[in-house]
């Protein structure tokens, strides 16, 4: 636990050809650990490594690796060692891998797996995208419902090996039906002679293959569950989700959560792997759809020529009215579609949600107002009549900015459209113009006495 | 599984008086589902409801519940009853309890424990906030080192029932100091009669008490760990992190970037549960931060009072200049931010971003630019040179909004600010007053001759 994985020393073992010494190093080091320093190493050198690992750990080694070294290794090894590999490797790994190469090697690897891994394999890729079944893995242990005890703990210490998980095991019938699942906590303490069935308990959530994904995450989060069972139509038991997937699964979900946040349409790609295309082909609908939106607020920037014409120093208030409007909007939106991701808030607290919103608004838009008045007097040394006419724009805006930030979240959900759509992006928008319609209000109305 | 607990179902039940069906209708159901329910209850009949829960799964439902509702019951039940709950509860789950608890409620409870118990609880609420100390759990099975596997089997079975998690168990020496992990599955094929040492791993992960909750996350996810071992500073084990508490670091961890990115200071509580005054002491902060820097921009503004002066149209495309500016910068942020998170993008990628920024900048940017023309053009009447100056400045302000955006939060990493601080607000008001200042630069260049 205290062995650092060294490219320096690699490279040098390498170099002298300590092909003995080099397979040793590695063998002491964690699999995730090798994966990253490969990722460092040149396309030759990395094979040859690739090749000296132990059997038993160059599988998982693979697992963790990016798709472009996983494509090189594949096409540089022979098909014997594809078949040793995908033998070592978990199902879902291997479907992992497959989605993200190229036609040519996934027929090269498919080529190389016995007929019933190869239906396994195509019956995965075709799940959809972000459903329970694309995520599940194979590889559980499953008892037969009347087998005792004895029969079960028989039966575990042949598969043990080939299981991802074996702390929960499951009870099928004899049309593989799901019965139940089996704490491997109290198959241990269980008489030998009793039947698994008296262990059997009712699994606190099953999913169906074609579920979506985070609704797997989200209810296995509720019930602080390590592995779920996947069924398919008949009520089968096809798969399980285990927890490590289901934190991939959050942290893509909150990454997904991010990226509508910010107007951009989300990618599953990491960023110093996207292409620039890609990247720019993400962003720039969200950002014309905005850009002509705001155009709206030029509109009524417009309308009020002559009022402006009047009293100029007016147009440099609109950024910090329409920066102040947009932050306080988001600072809502942000809490309110959280708190809907999380399954904090839901739509009868429209009301109490809208009410706290006020509330928070008018305290916040005082101190606000007070503080802008201060500094448009002493600083700016505009006349009083203009300090007001800003700093109850500012209060109005404030209050505004808040009440859309906290509603439309939630309409947007009620209506069954992502909330996470309605941020800051949209939200600074609708703001900017409600927010310069008020305060050229206020202007037209307490100006034109001074004017 | 197919069973949903209904509220309505046991209202009647209680009016009823039907309290054995009660009992048995509950005990079929989940503890977190029993929990969310007793949350609809008011307070006599939820203690009612509480008393009448089997006792071995009334601790699980308590540890389930809103801080609210365990104060009511806390203050409710007799000390027995107290004894009995904090029996059968997780030593973690108490502690999570009492630290949400009102001090006279924290002391009517340590009354209630043994000395050891109470000196553990103690030493628990010691350990900072978000220390690997404040979220692990003392719950797990250890092995002496020079046991049998039949030792430690038998050991198992003795300790199973109190241990939140056996599937991978540890070994210390003498002197509790941690040896290595034994994983379940390799202690029930392993020869009875052969040492425990002949199966013990190194743990791919050590962790000390201190250390921060967000580096122990990332790195169990690094490594798909289901458990983390935590060790003092003598190296003793003094308990181990589970993955369900691992995944709740990560959710709150993403939810405080959430907040910071909108210019919040995070807390640690639910919405519909913070007060409104606490709500607006976590935003006031940065919106006055936020207020005054948009005054800089203000002055850029006045400066060019006599150029506005004369072509007044030029305010009219603010919004749109200083929206679509915000929203390019709150992209890359966004991107950046959310990549170091994950640990995809280090400092030593720096130019690489600038560079990819910089290209998707170009082409966001000559595509904005371009509609915007035809659109100013045709929908806003504007002269030539006045759009050809707006598009002209969309253009750069894109390419800078996107410099700007993955920058600085870079840098911020680099000098050890959180590099959530660094997005959309803050990053659109930077991007706004340069905006503007290359918006009047290139109009009084230009516009002169027009002018």
């Amino acid at each position: 636990m205290d062995f650092n994985l060294s490219l320096d020393e690699i490279n040098r073992l390498i170099d002298e050809n300590a092909w003995g010494k080099l397979r040793q190093y590695l063998a002491e080091a964690n699999e995730v650990d090798i994966a990253t320093v490969l990722e460092e190493l040149d396309n030759d050198k990395l094979i040859l490594v690739f090749r000296i690992l132990p059997k038993d750990i160059s599988a998982d080694v693979f697992s963790y690796m990016d798709p472009d070294q996983q494509e090189q290794i594949v096409q540089s090894i022979s098909n014997t060692e594809i078949r040793s590999l995908l033998d070592n490797m978990m199902l879902d790994d291997t479907v992992d891998f497959l989605e993200e190469m190229p036609a040519n090697v996934v027929t090269k690897v498919l080529q190389n797996t016995n007929e019933s891994t190869r239906k396994l394999i195509n019956q995965f890729l075709n799940y959809p995208d972000n459903s329970a079944g694309s995520i599940m893995t194979i590889e559980f242990v499953q008892f037969r419902s009347g087998w005792t005890i004895q029969q079960a703990m028989n039966y575990l210490r042949a598969n043990a090996t080939d299981s991802e998980m074996i702390s929960i095991c499951y009870v099928v019938n004899a049309k593989r039906q799901l019965i139940g699942m089996v704490e491997l906590r109290d198959l241990i303490l269980a008489d030998d002679n009793a039947l698994i069935d008296s262990i059997t308990d009712d699994p606190p959530l099953v999913v169906h293959t074609l579920d979506d994904q985070e609704y797997v995450a989200t209810q296995a989060q509720k019930y602080d569950l390590i592995a779920v069972p996947v069924t398919d139509k008949e009520g089968r038991l096809v798969g399980i989700i285990t927890i490590d997937d289901i934190v991939d699964v959050v942290q893509e979900e909150n990454t997904e959560d991010f990226e509508k946040m910010a107007a951009m349409q989300p990618s599953d790609e990491e960023y110093l792997k996207t292409g620039v295309f890609s990247m720019a082909k993400h962003r720039i609908l969200w950002l014309l759809i905005l850009m002509i939106s705001a155009t709206f607020t030029g509109r009524i920037i417009r309308h009020y020529n002559d009022l402006l014409q009047d009293c100029i120093i007016l147009a440099s208030f609109y950024p910090m009215l329409m920066d102040t409007g947009g932050n306080c909007g988001a600072q809502a939106s942000t809490l309110i579609i959280r708190g809907m991701a999380l399954n904090e808030i839901q739509w009868k607290d429209i009301f109490r949600v809208q009410w706290k919103e006020f509330r928070v608004g008018m305290i916040v838009g005082i101190i606000l107002a007070i503080v802008n008045f201060i500094r448009v007097i002493l600083l700016e040394r505009a006349s009083v009549p203009v300090a007001a006419v800003v700093s109850v724009s500012l209060l109005c805006t404030v209050i505004l900015a808040k009440f859309i930030g906290c509603t439309l979240p939630m309409l947007a959900k009620k209506v069954k459209l992502d909330p996470a759509l309605m941020a800051s992006p949209i939200i600074t928008t609708m703001v900017d113009a409600c927010s310069l319609a008020l305060y050229f209000f206020f202007a037209s109305r307490f100006l034109d006495i001074v004017a």
